[in-house]
């Protein structure tokens, strides 16, 4: 792709330099933008230095001059902070310039930053992210994307440089965050299902390995099985996905299910596992350690511990 | 593959002739094999006729001669029957002869009735079935068997013609049983999570087909989210396997989990919605009928039902 002039007139900023936004400037920064990167960890501000991206000392010295403004941080505080609190982009944001948020949010707050955007004509996209470090780092992210027809016109060029796929999900903010919150209720269950079913394989004496091959084989698979199994086979729980990412992600869920009047009880039963590994001090381990929670609850051996956090 | 002299001298029984035994007899009536099916429906036995097979009034009258008895039947129970019932298999099978068992049941009890016929040297197989309907019409099923060498010896040339992969687990009874439940345990969990999601997708206000091809694509995608939740879609809720056997299988899942001291939220969380299902009229139907629990428990709005069985 070759950026156009009024496209390269401007630059990016990217708020948020954990694996995924990372991945993400340094994929925009490969493709020829001018990317101005904000993270409190000095750490994560060197390595976007390394691979040849400008850097800020608040999000609102990043987002100075931007015409696209990636937030990509946890949660919606956290998205209130980036462009509200002292330092925040909100103040400086041109109007005409596009905000894509980025975190798993409800779709209640999609809502009310893009209304709270408005009152200064900034554009709001409503834009969570699957894929993973990996994809981030390799501009292969999907997005599942909401917001103005404006809104997709200015932010496209961008989307397009750090993503494979991006679904156009609907004109109204709140959308994309919906599909996204859909998305992690499947994975959540299916992480925790995982873990379940792996450890009663142990209790009841059978091969881990041939298990995870013949179920990855049948009607049992998920792609979060075939995904964190290997962890658990390898003993191996550096975190590629934490547990607190699904302690957050299904506690929003069952916020949005309990202000619909919505019952959830697999959903409700996968957090409190993730409540009880995090509980035990496994929080900031790899999520397939709920499979460490199972084990301990019941007794049965898992292969040997190699990593953690 | 070409059936030797010694095995076309005896015949195959196949006791239960519901859509996975046909297809298997079928199978074996398409290879060249003399094949004694056994059904109490005339339907069902009709069918076999239709098919080229030969047919026979009990169990008993089917497995007399037979070198291999295939017992496809739904559980335990009916298996012990088939066995041990007036007119059961029994009293009249050879020594050395096999007895290939399909039915999902719980280890244990794939490991009593592999000793109660080994008080009259008849070979058992514990050997579950994966794959449905058409695949077992096909000869394309997934075994999980385990069992003696000699059992795997006389039963391997009646297996390869019924299916595309063998997974020869152990040399012990209950071994294939085990796994078949951990698919189950999963298996079961990803439907209800499915319609769980997907209910609420539309209590949300999200467009279903859209989150189905988006799901689909993402990490929150099963196996199972992909084969049931067309019959959402569709409101087709036409049994191709139908609530009553997660009922059943998660049942014999809870009743092994109790027994090893097993904690397994997960799938009794799903289980309830299962038995919910059922309790309301739906058990004959699709699985995904689960869909329609949510729908009636939360007021969402479902695509207009067009079959149910």
């Amino acid at each position: 792709m070759v950026i156009n002039d009024t496209e390269s007139k401007s630059s990016i900023a990217v708020i948020g330099l954990g694996s995924m936004g990372y991945g993400m400037a340094s994929s925009l920064v490969r493709r020829g933008y001018t990317v101005i990167g904000y993270d409190p960890s000095p750490a994560a501000v060197a390595k976007l230095m390394a691979a040849g991206g400008a850097t800020a000392s608040s999000p609102q010295e990043a987002a100075q001059g931007a015409s696209v403004v990636l937030c990509v941080v946890v949660n919606s505080a956290q998205t209130d902070a980036v462009l509200f609190a002292e330092g925040g982009a909100f103040p400086v944001m041109a109007p005409g310039s596009v905000f894509v948020s980025s975190a798993t949010m409800a779709p209640s707050d999609a809502k009310r930053l893009a209304a709270r955007l408005a009152e200064r004509d900034i554009l709001y996209l409503d834009a969570p992210i699957s894929g993973g470090a990996a994809k981030a780092a390799a501009g292969a992210l999907t997005i599942m994307a909401s917001g103005s027809t404006a809104a997709f016109e200015r932010a496209t060029h961008v989307l397009d440089a750090i993503s494979t796929k991006v679904y156009r999900l609907g004109s109204e903010p709140g959308i994309g965050a919906s599909v996204k919150m859909i998305n992690q209720h499947l994975a959540g269950i299916h992480i925790a299902a995982a873990c379940e079913a792996m450890v009663l394989a142990s209790k009841l004496g059978l091969d881990l390995s041939t298990v995870y091959e013949v179920i990855t084989s049948s009607a049992g698979n998920s792609w979060m099985f075939e995904n964190r199994v290997p962890h658990i086979l390898d003993g191996d729980y550096t975190p590629l996905s934490s547990v607190e990412i699904f302690v957050k992600d299904l506690g929003i869920l069952q916020d949005i299910a309990r202000a619909e009047r919505y019952p959830a009880p697999l959903a409700a039963a996968a957090l409190q596992m993730f409540l009880a590994t995090s509980g035990a001090g496994m929080g900031r381990d790899d999520d397939a350690s709920v499979a460490r929670t199972y084990a301990s609850l019941s007794g049965a051996p898992l292969p040997a511990l190699k990593s953690v956090s």
